[in-house]
C-alpha cells in the first residue's frame, strides 16, 4: 500500500521526511572486482576484454570481431519493421532539433582596461557510450546520449554494448546508425569501461563516457573518473506529479507506473491539493497493477516508494516538490506556467495535461538522461555541454597590463609566490623603461 | 637538470611519451580514515567537528565558536594594509565583471509540431567553499570560487577553512569579505566536508562544494560526490609555453619558474622552434633558480617534470600542446590568434608577451581553477555554470501530442515499456474520441 499522506496530520513531517529519506538503492560493492578487472585490462588488453567476454556473456570472440562490421551493422538493421525505423527517425530529428539550440556561443571582447577577454568552446574529440545489454538495451537511450554528442561535434563516438550469447537488439544497432555513431564493440561491464578509458590494442581511448549501467559499469566509471570524463551515476528513476482535481484519474495513475515499471525502486509521488482526486489515482493504480504487463515490479516500486500527498494548496505542493528535486516533474494544472514558476529543482517539467513524462522520454526533444536522487538541486540533465569544453582567453595590451599589473605583483607578494609577481614585474620594467 | 628535447631526434617520440606519463602526484591512501571521519561527523555532528578540531588543528573550540562572528571578521580585515585592500577590490571588479558574461540563457519556443520547449536556469541554493590553511591559503582562490558562485545566484555560500592554533591568514577573511561570502567556519579536513555534505547542529547542509584541498579534502569530496555536487579534483599545477625567438628569455623563465615555484609535482614545459632562444631560457632558469625565495620547490619541479622542446616550427609546437593538454598555456608569438586558432585542447591561453600567466592567476578577469593532468581535453575551468542547472521544458498541445504521440507510442512497445506507451495511449484515444 502506498503512502497516503497529508500535509494537515500532525505527523506529516516525519512521514515525509521517511519518504525523502527512504534508502532506494543497495548497490552491491564491486569495487574490488572491478579494479582487478580495470587492472587485468591495462595490463593485457585486447586479450582481457575477449577473456571477460567469454566469461560474462558466453561469447567466444577473436579481436578481429570486437568491433561490429559496417555489414554486420547494416544486416541487424534490415531487421528493423518500418514503423520502429519511422518512429526512431522522428525521435532522433526532434532530439536534435533541441539540443542544436544548445550549443554556447563564443565571446571576445575588449575592456576598459585594454585586456581582451573570451572563450571558446571545443567539443570532446573521442567520446565513448555505454549501452546495456539485454532487456535494458534501450534505443532511446541511444539516441539520448548519441545526438547531443554529434551536434558538439564530437568526431569520434563509439558504443559498447555487451551481446551476452552473441545477441544484440537491432534497434539498438539502427539508433547508432541513424545518431552517427562511428564505432560499435561488443563488450560490456567494468572491461568495456576500462577499455573505452585506457585503450587497448583494438580500441583506442576515448576522452568522455556516458551511459548507464550496472553495479560494475558504475563502479568502473568512479574509478576511471580523472583519467576520462564521465556523466553522472545514474540512480532508479523517479516522477512526481503534480495536479489539481480537473484532470482525468487514469492519465495520472499511467504516469505514475509508467516510472514505477521501470525498476522496483523507482519512486512515484503524486501532489494533490484535492484528496478525492487522490483516492480516484489511488483506486486507478490499484485497477492498472492488476493488469499491466510489468505489474510485479510496478507494484513492488509502488508500494514501498509511491505516495501520495494531499496538500493545503498548489504552492504547498511546489514546495514539497522542491524538497524532493524530482528528476521528472509533471505540473497537470489549470496554469502550468505560473506553477512551474514556483519551482526551483527538478531535472526535466512537463507542462499540462497533455504532455505525458513517456513524451520526454522519447520524442519530446529534451534529453531524458537526468538527475535522480535528489540531485537536480545542484546538477542538470545530458546536454550537448557534456561534450564540449570551454577555454577562457586573454591578452594584455601593454596599456592593460600597466593597468592591472601592479595589482597582480602586490597579491602574488602576498601569496608569497615571488616568481608569479617578478613576471609582471619584469615585464612593467621594460615597459617602462 | 630539465629535458632538453627536439623533435628531430630519432627518440623524441620515446622522450616526450614519458614526460607525458610522467606520474607526477603520489596522493597517500587516506581513503579509510576519510571514511571513518565522515561517518563519525555523520553520527555525533558538532561533537565530532570539535573533537577532529582539537586533533588536527590544535584548537580548542566549542559549538558557538566554529563560526567566525562578524566582529571577528572586521577586526581581521582590519589588519589588511590598503595596498592589499586595493588589489583585492580590483581583482574582484575583474573577476566578477568577467563571470557575469558567463550567465546563460534561458530559452523557450514553439516548435512546428505545436510543442512548447525550453529551458531555465537555476542557481544552486547553497554551496561551500574549501580554503586551505597555512601557507597554501589563498585569498586569490577565495575571489575565484565565490564570486562565480555570488554571480550565479547562490544565496547561501560558506566557506570551512582550518586555522591551525587558532591561525587565520586576514586576506582570506577580507577576500571573502569582498565576494560577499555568508558563513565562515572554523574547520577543516574531511571533517569539514562532512559537516559541509551532511550538516551539523550548527552547520547548515549546502548543496555544492567547491575548492582545493590536500589529500583528506580531495577524498573526502570524492565520498560526499552524489550527496552533493564537488568541482574537479584538481592535481599539481601546469604550464605550457610555445614561444618564438623574439621574446625575452627573462620573461619565459620567469612565466615557467611561476608554475615550478607553486609545488615539486608542478610541470612547466616550454616548446620553441629556435634552438637558440630555448638554450637561452634554460640559462635564465638556471640562473634565477639561484636567487628566487621558492628556489628548492622550483628547481625539484623543474629538475624532474620541465622540459624545453625544440620544435620544426610553431604547427607542430600547437600539436604537441594539444597532445598535452595543458592547464594553462601561452602563446609567445608575433601572432597569437592564428596559433590559438590551431589549439583544441587546454584550460586558459594567454595570447602574447604582454600576457604573463600570473596575471591571469589574480586579476585577469577568468578564472584560475582549471583542469590538470591532461583534464582539458574533456572539462574546463570553474564558472558560473558550476553553480547553476538546468531544468528542461516541455508542453505539449492537443496537435503536438497527435503528431508526435504514435511515434513514442512505437518506441515504448518496442521496449516492453507498457505503462509509457499507455500514457500516451489514453491521452490520445481521449483526444481522438
Amino acid at each position: 500500500m502506498p503512502v497516503f499522506l497529508d500535509t494537515r496530520e500532525p505527523d506529516f513531517e516525519i512521514d515525509f521526511a521517511r519518504l525523502l529519506g527512504a534508502k532506494r538503492e543497495d548497490s552491491p560493492d564491486v569495487d574490488d572486482t572491478v579494479a582487478a578487472i580495470i587492472a587485468d585490462v591495462r595490463a593485457r588488453g585486447d586479450a582481457a576484454v575477449l577473456d571477460l567476454t567469454r566469461r560474462f556473456d558466453r561469447l567466444d570472440l577473436t579481436a578481429d570481431r570486437l568491433a561490429f562490421t559496417p555489414a554486420e551493422i547494416a544486416e541487424e538493421c534490415a531487421r528493423v519493421p518500418a514503423a520502429e525505423r519511422a518512429a526512431l527517425e522522428t525521435a532522433a530529428e526532434r532530439i536534435r532539433a533541441y539540443h542544436v539550440r544548445q550549443m554556447p556561443e563564443n565571446a571576445r571582447w575588449t575592456d576598459p582596461d585594454g585586456a581582451t577577454l573570451g572563450w571558446r568552446w571545443t567539443p570532446v574529440a573521442a567520446a565513448g557510450l555505454y549501452v546495456p545489454g539485454g532487456l535494458a538495451s534501450y534505443p532511446s537511450s541511444v539516441l539520448m546520449n548519441a545526438i547531443p554528442a554529434k551536434v558538439a561535434g564530437v568526431e569520434r563516438l563509439c558504443i559498447a554494448v555487451p551481446t551476452p550469447d552473441g545477441v544484440v537488439n537491432p534497434l539498438v544497432l539502427l539508433a547508432a546508425r541513424i545518431a552517427g555513431v562511428d564505432e560499435i564493440y561488443r563488450m560490456g561491464g567494468a572491461q568495456a569501461i576500462a577499455a573505452l578509458a585506457y585503450g587497448t590494442e583494438t580500441v583506442a581511448p576515448v576522452d568522455k563516457i556516458t551511459g548507464p549501467g550496472n553495479a560494475f559499469v558504475a563502479a568502473a566509471k568512479r574509478r576511471v573518473f580523472g583519467k576520462v570524463g564521465i556523466d553522472m551515476i545514474a540512480g532508479p528513476s523517479e516522477i512526481l506529479v503534480i495536479a489539481d482535481g480537473d484532470n482525468d484519474p487514469e492519465f495520472i495513475a499511467l504516469d505514475l507506473l509508467s516510472q514505477a515499471e521501470h525498476d522496483e525502486s523507482a519512486q512515484a509521488i503524486l501532489l494533490t491539493p484535492d484528496a478525492d482526486f487522490g483516492r480516484a489515482v489511488a483506486a486507478e493504480v490499484e485497477r492498472l497493477l492488476q493488469v499491466l504487463e510489468r505489474r510485479a515490479i510496478a507494484a513492488a516500486s509502488w508500494r514501498d516508494f509511491g505516495a501520495i500527498v494531499v496538500t493545503r494548496d498548489l504552492a504547498e505542493a511546489a514546495a514539497l516538490s522542491d524538497r524532493v528535486a524530482p528528476e521528472h516533474l509533471e505540473l497537470c494544472v489549470a496554469d502550468p506556467e505560473a506553477l512551474a514558476a514556483r519551482i526551483r529543482h527538478a531535472g526535466a517539467i512537463f507542462l499540462g495535461q497533455w504532455t505525458p513524462e513517456a513524451i520526454g522520454d522519447y520524442v519530446g526533444g529534451p534529453n531524458h538522461v537526468l538527475p535522480t536522487a535528489r540531485s537536480a538541486r545542484f546538477s542538470s540533465g545530458l546536454s550537448v555541454l557534456d561534450f564540449l569544453k570551454r577555454t577562457t582567453l586573454a591578452q594584455m595590451s601593454p596599456a592593460a597590463l600597466r593597468a592591472i599589473g601592479p595589482a597582480a605583483e602586490v597579491l602574488a607578494r602576498s601569496e608569497s609566490l615571488q616568481a608569479h609577481g617578478l613576471s609582471v614585474t619584469a615585464r612593467l620594467r621594460k615597459l617602462n623603461g
